[in-house]
């Protein structure tokens, strides 16, 4: 605390993600990484970015990222903006189109960073229970409110929803925008981007760091009407004129032309998950059914903070929330087979 | 315009960065890029980060970077914090520390982002006029304010102020922050970090966007003490937890680690300075004493608007702000002598 700290940062919140321990032979199921590296002619791309032309700026448009992400999801360019990560663009998404005078909503169980931007940008919010089963009811976004913003497949419980029943609550709310986090959408669910040309209000929201391997690179977009990414523009020339640097962009671009390589990895992925979703139900787990590349499963006899300390001295880390209604369950990150194989040995072989 | 934008983004007024022409071969005078690469060690250091590693997120605390920070500057790496480019650390610096209820106070010649932050948090502010020879009079910041901030060397006059005075402003000003944006230091001034120890107000802030010629890579920081880094922190983890990709922290690391690159390019940069300003003032330019990477030049009896219509039509790009006490001037980046010396030719030949 410090008297030169503004009055906001007094009441501020930070986000705090998942560990990235700085130590080598674990198990790392915790912050949803993808398992396989991005396709080599990303890396190959990367490699050519490191000449001279560094000392200039980068495109404060990123112009050619965003044609390259146009041409993938058959939109115009002026449809997207892009940001340092989805994180970034989602703060501005909350800064520019989530804050008015009414509440925003999001469901109870969801994103851990979305309370943080609502501190940021001192946005009141009201969170909707989750059905029993975990599910969005559409229904229930039915109420006078300044935004509604959730993931599909929702996180951390990896749920997914219908696009007809997205459509629904776009249309229940037309004087509101939608925000759609789609930073898992590619492991089994069906993208809202084909919706923006039909709905005004409708934000999509997706990341390079999941489904296309590039955590580290920092890269995510928004898509949707030309207005809601001119408000987004606005905000981003107000606070940084260049987030995206040579790197990222080529990065990005690369990994967009290697859909064979894209979608080799899913599959991989996929039917990891599977595998471990059977596999932790034979030891007698229940799993939510997961669009997304982790699952969230409780044993309804076993302590979920106990079974993620002895998998943790097994040098396993999975994720576990201290929240109402989760504080049973663990979210798994699908690693590779291997990965997985050595979760559930240690589980059988620890009785954990 | 749009009812789905927030209040606030009806208001901004977005900053415009100096124009990045997609077209070659022109002689580029206007942003203040470094006019050589970046250290081949540095080169080298981010063909290395093209690896399969960038699956997973960077450390969200760039605990490696700030290390190799805290080790040249002599500082703790607590008194350290990282952004994606300077301008985000600025922007971080308004809302999490120059926004209190008295208005901050900056020249009413200087970075034309501060007024743009300003927007962005609905900081009050007051301009405090510069000498009538653009020199920073810190008497004149004896008023009630909720922070100080500038540029030293200031942009776009180039001018810089003495670390004397520099602490006489801290002194007079202990109960505000004092913020020395000194993304020009190493051109010829005197870096204020020599005092953050001694003063717990004080935040200066760097960019590797000029004198390490990495503009495209968007690496800033602050040094101050912590509890002001600390207050950053707190805005940066509600915002966006990974800033700083692999390459950014790689790229950055080995650029402080190359001094003599760095000090033979400062070198040749500071020789062409001078004689850049030489030739400016034999062909009758009034030049301002520029510790900077541009000089701040005007001519007498020319139009500064139509020298820079007319070095445009040769390839020459130069900035000129079209500003109230600044309309007569051109902001010119040194580049390399080859570029200055196509500069003097292009104003000399075409009598402009």
């Amino acid at each position: 605390m410090s008297d030169y700290w503004s009055k906001l940062v007094h009441t501020l919140d930070p986000y705090v993600p998942g560990e990235q321990p700085k130590i080598s032979n674990l198990i790392k199921l915790n912050t949803n990484e993808n398992p396989y590296g991005p396709s080599p002619k990303v890396l190959h791309a990367l490699k050519a970015e490191s000449t001279d032309k560094l000392r200039l700026y980068p495109d404060p448009g990123s112009d050619k990222l965003k044609q390259a992400i146009a041409d993938y999801y058959n939109v115009k360019p002026k449809q997207i903006f892009v940001g340092n990560g989805s994180d970034e663009v989602l703060a501005h998404s909350f800064q520019a189109l989530l804050k008015h005078d009414k509440p925003i909503l999001y469901p109870d169980i969801t994103y851990s960073f979305y309370p943080v931007y609502c501190g940021l940008y001192q946005i009141d919010y009201e969170t909707i229970p989750l059905s029993k089963s975990f599910g969005i009811n559409v229904d229930d976004y039915r109420k006078p409110n300044g935004g509604i913003i959730f993931p599909n497949p929702n996180a951390p419980t990896g749920v997914g929803l219908a696009l007809d029943s997205i459509k629904q609550l776009i249309e229940n709310n037309p004087d509101s925008v939608v925000v759609i986090d789609e930073a898992y959408i590619d492991f089994g669910g069906n993208t809202a981007i084909t919706l923006v040309d039909q709905y005004p209000n409708l934000l999509v929201v997706q990341t390079l760091s999941k489904s296309r391997s590039l955590a580290g690179l920092r890269v995510g977009f928004a898509i949707g009407n030309t207005q809601l990414i001119e408000g987004l523009e606005r905000v981003k020339n107000s606070f940084n004129s260049y987030p995206v640097d040579f790197f990222a962009a080529a990065g990005a671009i690369a990994a967009f032309e290697d859909e064979s390589y894209f979608q080799q990895t899913l599959k991989k992925i996929i039917n990891t998950r599977d595998k471990l979703t059977a596999d932790l139900k034979n030891l007698g787990f229940e799993v939510l059914p997961s669009q997304a590349n982790f699952v969230f499963t409780r044993h309804p006899d076993k302590d979920a903070a106990t079974i993620s300390q002895g998998l943790r001295e097994q040098d396993i880390i999975v994720r576990h929330f201290n929240k109402e209604r989760i504080d049973q369950f663990l979210r798994i990150t699908v690693g590779t087979d291997k990965e997985c194989e050595a979760l559930i040995s240690a589980l059988t072989s620890q009785q954990l």
